[in-house]
């Protein structure tokens, strides 16, 4: 570890230059925005790290980036990243340029800063430690980098699928994740699925006068009956058969929570909530946070909503819904409850659109790629790392344990309140350097499991 | 009415271009465009008529401009109007510059045009035939032209308040409507009020991820709940105490009712309306919507509605509400009922903003004003005029019947489907001229009264 962090302590300026490099090309899958230039900066980190990449795309994707390195054992590990990021609104509550990549206060500043740049420089430069130094790394790394994991990385299982073979691994290191509340690892053994919808009311060509309401029926009302409808006050959603499938939590995942501490006021405070739903505290808070299914209301539109007032009637009405999923809810047989559940109803005419979605997805807490996680994290952070039986977000974790079938865990080193998807998202230098220590003793120790 | 013609024929060029001069001048109370101008090209209107004007302020008003010509009889009658329009959003729907006052198919196309410039020249012109040929009208007439009509006429009733004596007359005419279906005039005895709110609803300081979903609540899903509190899924509002005072239709509303006419299929048809609440047809639909209290969402937001799709889980939510009141609901009772409303429920935090209000307001049908209006179309239009109970439209009636306490109608010129708060606004040449005739016949008409 000595001689890693020497490493890094040299290398600290290259590290964060290539992260600013990185934050400051815009890469939100959403809304198209400067996905290609991205990946063609990333790619040209990796080739300043003498690791050669091939870009890839699946019918139309954004590139998928992939690189292998042979190692001096015969074990292989995949390493999963992306370079997309969210979109920025709203603009006017970032501090700082969100594509300035800034440095302030020790910190590298900017949409993707932690979601999830400064993940991919840290898993880079925890191989280029083993090239640079003794030149080759413990094990086999393959590298797999792609640009839609914020929009339900729609083409990713496909690339899979095709890939199997070249992409065969004995686990896979999703280095995604953030650091618990106290900085210690986190590591998941498990990620919720999700199913990100939009529900479309149309019912006339026009918006008309609202004098005619009487008469004229209101596409935002008739959303509202129809959201009413799929989610009870308490939060349960109320389509049958929604939790049919669900097989979580185990009893094994009720002994790993009674291990783990959560604080429920940091992030109260964080974010300026003004209150949890039923005051929900500690463990219990933790509960529901990893194994509660959810219909969350991620935006909702229609009519006037700039100054002041108008006297409009709308003709149109739209709502996002992301669905958080858990283990073993499968989206696809949940989109056609959703549908069936409408028709039902009287909704026909509410057209549903699927924007994307997730299988949820688990791995065995006892396999070789926990353990030798939790002796890195340890090694790194100091402590126990926590482990956790399920992430209460959610990732394209299914394609490695239900395509690949192999192990896969989900960890990483931004702070655990890094302002992700909101704005002003930042990463700790510390964080950054700390991350490539955790990297590289992450390949270091599963070598020897 | 044949001299009227005659003179109306002759100066038809300069009235046309009178109503494309005041089109052409943007006069957008809701977002404080153009003001200014649009009031004093209406001044140098009234100028060029040899009326001279007086421009008045109420707090920080949009300027009220204020009239009076000496008649021949000791009859007075107060005519009013409003030269500021509705936003014009969406601007890519528009077929010609909402700001161009061009001509085609024999129309004066522009925002404003029928609601309600075309209407304030056909009631100038009206009062300039008598200047121009007999010397004096035949009753003393007095002009009142606010510029605050779109916005609730937040401080007309100020103005009255404060002008009581000088505004005194036997009856007013708001020249600001519409013809029937059929082109005959349409007379309003009475018309709705309005509410407009806004409820806004925040839970926390910034967006988070909605990962958070099972602990943290959603501004959208708790706003909907309120929402759903105040209006069951047939339209009623079912907030205690809402119908208290509503004392329409009452017998003579309903003998009214009998006589008038309305095809719903026109309405369906021009706005691409799929279909209308419960299929009303024909009287029925007209009934509802001259006496049904309504609660419309004229707009509501929240969270993430740009394209494609963000897991956001959003830290406020607003929606904008218009009541249609009708006879004799207050609303500022409403008010207070509604707070009242939401504050039992568990609504407090949801925060009620007021945009304006406007009482609902009722004309004896028999009265002289209604009288001469009804004879006065019968010369212009022919055929029988529609004299309504109620008008299902909004307008700060009630300054003259509950301030002034005078009786007080509601009609005008301008076509029955002119796109008033829509793209695509315009008005007939034909009809603006029509509308001198109407204007000036009814001066005549309550002279003999």
């Amino acid at each position: 570890m000595q001689e890693i962090r020497r490493y890094v302590e040299k290398n600290k300026d290259d590290i964060i230059s290539d992260l600013r490099n990185l934050v400051k090309h815009p890469s939100i899958s959403a809304q198209n925005i400067g996905i290609d230039e991205c990946a063609s900066t990333l790619n040209g980190i990796f080739r300043d790290a003498d690791i050669t990449t091939t870009i890839n795309r699946v019918n139309d994707s954004n590139p998928i980036l992939y690189a292998e390195i042979k190692g001096t054992s015969d074990k292989t590990l995949l390493f999963y990243g992306h370079y997309d990021v969210q979109p920025v609104e709203p603009i006017d509550a970032w501090r700082y340029n969100p594509f300035s990549g800034v440095i302030a206060d020790d910190k590298v500043h900017g949409r993707g800063a932690a979601d999830s740049k400064g993940n991919i420089i840290a898993m880079i430069n925890g191989a280029k430690y083993y090239l640079d130094t003794v030149g080759s790394p413990p094990v086999n790394l393959k590298f797999l980098i792609e640009g839609e994991e914020e929009i339900s990385s729609i083409n990713l299982p496909k690339y899979i699928e095709e890939n199997k073979d070249k992409l065969k691994a004995d686990a896979t290191v999703c280095f995604d994740a953030s650091l618990t509340q106290s900085g210690t690892a986190s590591i998941y053994a498990g990620l919720k699925g999700l199913l990100y919808v939009e529900l479309r009311c149309k019912t006339a060509s026009v918006d008309v006068h609202s004098s005619l309401a009487p008469i004229v029926p209101n596409p935002a009302w008739k959303l509202l009956r129809a959201l009413q409808s799929i989610r009870n006050d308490m939060g349960k959603i109320t389509i049958e058969g929604w939790y049919d499938d669900v097989k979580v939590p185990n009893d094994e995942d009720l002994v790993l929570l009674k291990r783990l501490d959560y604080d429920e006021k940091i992030i109260t405070n964080e974010y300026g909530i003004k209150y949890l739903i039923n005051d929900v505290k500690g463990k219990a808070a933790l509960k529901k946070l990893l194994f509660e299914p959810t219909c969350n209301i991620a935006g909702i539109y229609s009519g006037y909503t700039g100054l002041g007032s108008k006297t409009v009637l709308p003709s149109a009405a739209s709502v996002k819904l992301d669905f958080r999923l858990v283990y073993d809810q499968d989206p696809d047989k949940l989109i056609t409850l959703l549908r069936q559940h409408l028709d039902k109803r009287g909704f026909e005419d509410i057209e549903l659109y699927i924007f994307g979605s997730l299988k949820p997805s688990k791995t065995d807490p006892k396999s070789d790629i926990v353990n030798a996680a939790a002796n890195a994290a340890k090694e790194v952070y100091g402590g126990k790392p926590s482990i956790f039986p399920n992430m209460w977000g959610s990732g394209p974790d299914f394609v490695f344990t239900k395509i690949l079938k192999q192990q896969s865990i989900w960890t990483g080193c931004s702070p655990a309140y890094a302002n992700i998807h909101a704005p002003n998202e930042f990463i700790g230098i510390r964080n950054v350097l700390d991350g490539v220590c955790y990297a590289a003793a992450i390949m270091k120790e599963f070598s020897r499991s």
